[in-house]
């Protein structure tokens, strides 16, 4: 019986975590160096370009934003993952975990694929390849919110490992090969991460997981920590979503839709929230998640010129959509479909990011010089070089395509990652040991007898 | 009797958000576009303007300081009203409710008054309308802290509508018409917003109050997640005073200057917090909110040459004025006056505000060429154009003024929507269920018996 | 016996609190003014020496770094501190006590020995001072960790006075006369404050400590608080260690260094942390600390080309060594040096700190033109003027030379501080009352009761 699986991981996670971080360090030896803005060569660099100010370093367009998000990866997912009553150590320590070793993999990665120096086979970093490694993790954030609680950290390296790896091949056909454009990364980072979760969740499907029911929920207090995830998460939205946007105008219109878009769907989430309850009462995990769906749904689009209307409507579809999600899909899927999403994942990113990606295609197939001017349109989609002659228009239909290749990517990434993680070697917990994080840390006894005295 | 108010919401807030979200959304419809720096044209502009460098898009000056202050709203703000036993849900649920329909209301208001394109009668928006919005709203969220506990939250919209309504037509007066300066509203938002909390908080006095008593004080964890609040709102203030301030030294002393009077306000709030007790203990009520009040005096002043010592007394004195207020004024005014302040806002917002109206009018009297140099001067106080000869002195009795202006918004106004708030229609609770969350939130039956248990 | 110790603080705080404050406006009065950058004479400045746009005051390069050190040291390390199961008032309340006294000491002391105008005998301060007065701070805070629960406020506050006054000595000596690079501080700060503590807590040793045995531990709630601090010291490490580098790639790198550094100290921290449970447990303490280890170490060397594997070296050193030393050092300092170490800075500042200065001086020692190009290298080491004729291998020794220095500061002066603070007049608990909030806080009964019974 399932009672009897072995959770010491006394061996299997230092062994995974040394093996991984040598790796790590012999690949950095080979393959990364500065990149020139952040090597001890700037100053030549800054008269062989005619740069006459520091300013002009990238650094200093993008540090403050990357800061943001890296508080969004380490806090904001850590602390909004804190809600259930006994996993908070789970919650904000695995996540520390995953995203300290997915940062170094995605660097990788997304280096191989985007920042390799052809003359000397190198892969040369600055402030943005450590945004796009935030970003990479993100994804692979975002499903470990679907198994929270069902899985053992050394199946959620695993799910990293590969995770990041398919998040760098499908972010390169689609930004690269497809010449998309998705800054928030609503298609590459929320699509993508709900879907490959959501697909894991489903072959790691426990129909004997109402013997840990009792841990499931929240109570009072990890519900107040959920909160500070969540604010962390919206208030620096804008921050993820213009992060990488074109400098000047680009960055600046991303973040005022953002800021507008989730500043709607927090309006009506709470709406939503209290018409499904009979007698009209707020409910925590409607306010801690939809409420950010807007920052989602608005990753694609964010840098484009939606309008500043434009961006309250998608907030505003949003937070009903992705409440109701929470309402009625989210049962409908566990029950119909076994897929069981711990934390709505399904409704806060996944299919935010859909719609995220459907407002970015329509927005930029409508895309036009009267509204962006001629250089701004150049811009804003990077229409230049062999891409100069493609037509707004076609722009959408490509965006559409990211989508589609998003998508793919997730099933079909995370059935087979699924498989993987099924073999019974991971030390993932029993039935009943779910949601509990006595299983994997030093909790002491007066911690648990106290819990189970207030259920 | 009260006991059977309806507290029954299900209708209400749904139709409420509903109904303002949709309005916002065609209001930004019709007024609401990018302003030349975020919008897509910004290339064109550049060149017109002789602009070489993206670093003089105004984003890259204030983007830091905007989040900054989105922090202090939305956690610093929120977390601080935490600190009541049962009341966690509310304080920071509501407070993100209503801060973020108050942005939009705020963008409208503010923008009709003062971004508004004469030639297109659009308002045009960028990163300092995000900032003033911001702004705006926290007049509305310091209000919120006087009747903590006692409203619904459709109540709280209510007040946030007409209070972002009168802040923007105080905010013109004092800012355009008088030509007052005050980059951090030590008058326009703090002295403005106490008032208006206080008076509504008058004329919605509750004689019965002490039935909720027992929810009215703190628990120990909750006291430790207000601090979050106080900690940021501390930290995040020298951004708040010079979010706006002109460009170069005039946000680099804002900086400065209120660093230093929030250090010193730390110790004084200490020294008297220790002194009013028998043993010496420290009250953490003093401690979450004192600390704070050097922070609110130095809004007006922040910006000017008020030199570090001069920071320093600043904060000194309204460590002692505010901690002593909430000894001897906050008791004096719920016995003598009728006015329950459940956060005391008096002594961290009312009167600091007014303190510092006081201090940036005499230091605005008695600034000289000396001290600032003849453009520092102009810079510092805007004196161009018609203004050009308004002296020093002037300078001074009109800033005055605007400590008058404030006060009269703040009162009248707080009178007249006090009197809207009596309605009884808005579903707010009994006496014997203020400070509770589960008259507006779901919590479950083993958190409530656990509550009741430790009191 | 100790348990009449007198811990009534009520006149000794306020006394203190008040003279310090005075001193420090008297203090301030007679010698800080605004520095060139943030003196409303900046405009003339900009003529004068020909700057053309605001984007150059230092302001701009340094502010948003500053504000995430600013986070660092009031919620980072208050926070950090909140782990012990009743002293989380005391822990986020001292920190912000004696960091609000601090700062203001610092400037001054900081300001004497390195910001002094030689014409006017006045400090003049900037951004880049508000950032040292942090960084100073930061290593009484480290000190504060040894003693956790077992000194007064009074204490602690004659404790930061002497080690704003050591550390301002021992800086000039290390940076300025020996002109050693120690821009995130491992020697200066870390090591420095860490044997300070040390030394003070092995004179205060208490060998009855074990009367509040009861009281030392965490429980679950706490360890959540504790997590915050820890994840924002994390996050925000990258700026600390570059809030202070060069100009464009000096900061850029450090960031990049940091960031990588960091993350491989998480892998390890976890892999022995779990190895050293029978069961494969992770164990709470490691993971708040240890994982931050890495960021110590790179304090000296981060702005130096150490390479991006370099950098995930040490990351990965630091991690083993500190979580080892939670396990196997701290136990034996205890037990046979009667150093007894709340918060194990041993672990987490004072050789992190160490091995940071070693670091720093092998690459020093090791750095070329090759890799630093002509310029870069003279950048890097500041080997300007006198200077400009020292080698890296002699500004190796120099390097080393500091380590000693930082030591010898460390461990004198906190003999001596720690003999001042044995004087029976400070108010120190008594035995059985260490790592208890309700010696020097007002608590709820309902708050002591509920402890007593989940203990």
């Amino acid at each position: 019986v399932t009672s009897h699986l072995n959770t010491n991981i006394r061996i299997k996670l230092p062994v995974v975590c040394f093996t991984w971080q040598i790796a790590m360090i012999i690949l950095f030896g080979v393959f990364v160096r500065y990149d020139s803005e952040s090597d001890a060569h700037w100053p030549e660099t800054m008269i062989q370009n005619n740069i006459t100010s520091n300013t002009e370093n990238d650094f200093y367009y993008r540090y403050p934003s990357f800061q943001d998000v890296h508080v969004m990866i380490f806090v904001g997912f850590g602390f909004l993952m804190t809600f259930l009553k006994r996993y908070s150590f789970s919650a904000v320590g695995f996540n520390f975990l995953i995203a300290s070793f997915g940062i170094q993999w995605a660097l990788l990665m997304q280096g191989w694929f985007g920042s390799l120096d052809p003359s000397t086979g190198k892969i040369l970093i600055g402030v943005e390849n450590l945004i796009n490694a935030d970003f990479c993790v993100a994804g692979c954030l975002i499903a470990f919110g679907a198994v929270l609680g069902k899985v053992s950290p050394v199946q959620l390296l695993v799910m990293t490992l590969f995770g990041v790896t398919l998040f760098a091949v499908e972010e390169y056909i689609i930004l690269e090969l497809l010449h998309v454009k998705d800054a928030g990364g609503s298609m590459v980072i929320h699509a993508f991460g709900g879907y490959y979760g959501l697909t894991i969740s489903r072959v790691l499907y426990r129909p004997r997981i109402h013997q840990s029911k009792h841990l499931q929920g929240s109570v009072y207090q990890s519900d107040v920590f959920a909160m500070i995830g969540t604010l962390f998460l919206w208030m620096f939205w804008p921050s993820f979503n213009s992060a990488i946007a074109y400098h000047g105008d680009g960055q600046h219109r991303a973040v005022i839709n953002t800021y507008l878009c989730l500043a709607a769907s927090v309006l009506t989430t709470v709406a939503i929230s209290s018409l499904s309850q009979k007698t009209g009462k707020l409910d925590m995990v409607h306010i801690q998640n939809s409420t950010l769906a807007g920052g989602v749904a608005l990753g694609t689009a964010a840098e484009f010129m939606v309008s500043p209307y434009g961006a309250l409507i998608v907030g505003f579809l949003c937070g009903i959509l992705s409440t109701m999600g929470y309402i009625f899909i989210s049962p409908f899927l566990e029950k119909n479909l076994k897929i069981h999403d711990t934390c709505g994942i399904h409704n806060l990113h996944a299919m935010p990011g859909l719609i995220g990606g459907i407002v970015g295609a329509i927005t930029a197939a409508t895309a036009n010089e009267l509204d962006y001017g001629k250089q701004g349109l150049i811009n804003t989609f990077g229409l230049t070089g062999k891409l100069q002659s493609r037509s707004p228009s076609t722009q959408g239909g490509y965006q559409a395509a990211g989508i589609c290749v998003a998508l793919a990517f997730g099933i079909v990434g995370g059935a087979i990652v699924g498989g993987i993680l099924r073999l019974p070697i991971w030390g993932d917990p029993a039935d009943e040991n779910c949601y509990d994080d006595e299983v994997y840390w030093e909790v002491s006894t007066t911690d648990t007898q106290h819990l189970h005295y207030i259920l």
